[in-house]
């Protein structure tokens, strides 16, 4: 079997002002959520101190394939639709990597 | 006693042309002696597919001052003077990031 490349995605999602607290929250709820799903190595929630908006997420996950399964499970499309109106602009792509070493 | 916040590094080294593979291979050396460290929690190696010369660095510590006496550790020194003459450019600060959940 070909060694297949683990899939790292880090991006940010930016809440509008004085929603950063909650969308963490959610973020925080997703990320109990993910770490069950098939795939998924790594979830990570983080803020920038100096930054009041932004909400950082780092993922693993052993393929592209399982991390993009993962958005439509139930539980998550729910988080999803409860953090949309948070949001000060649509979410943008991230960086996509692919994993060396972990 | 105080919750202390994690410290995560998101950052890139750049390596002259032909250079990134050995590159590469010195950071996975430098991973492998890090997750020995005191308080590393994380030390992830990877490339972006479409760019030929960078190494990114994502690293997740007990407190940013474990981060800063790896960085004087023998071996990681060794490391550091093996990589430095592979780069490009001078090592940026990276994104320094709080761990909410992790």
């Amino acid at each position: 079997m070909l060694h297949m490349s683990k899939y790292f995605l880090h991006g940010s999602l930016v809440a509008k002002p004085n929603s950063q607290k909650e969308l963490t929250q959610i973020m925080i709820q997703a990320s109990k959520l993910m770490k069950t799903a098939n795939g998924c190595e790594l979830y990570i929630v983080s803020t920038d101190p100096a930054d009041t908006q932004t909400v950082w997420i780092t993922e693993i996950w052993t393929t592209k394939q399982d991390h993009e399964n993962s958005l439509s499970a139930t539980g998550v499309r729910e988080l999803i639709s409860k953090a949309i109106p948070l949001l000060d602009q649509p979410p943008t792509k991230g960086q996509e990597l692919t994993v060396i070493s972990n």
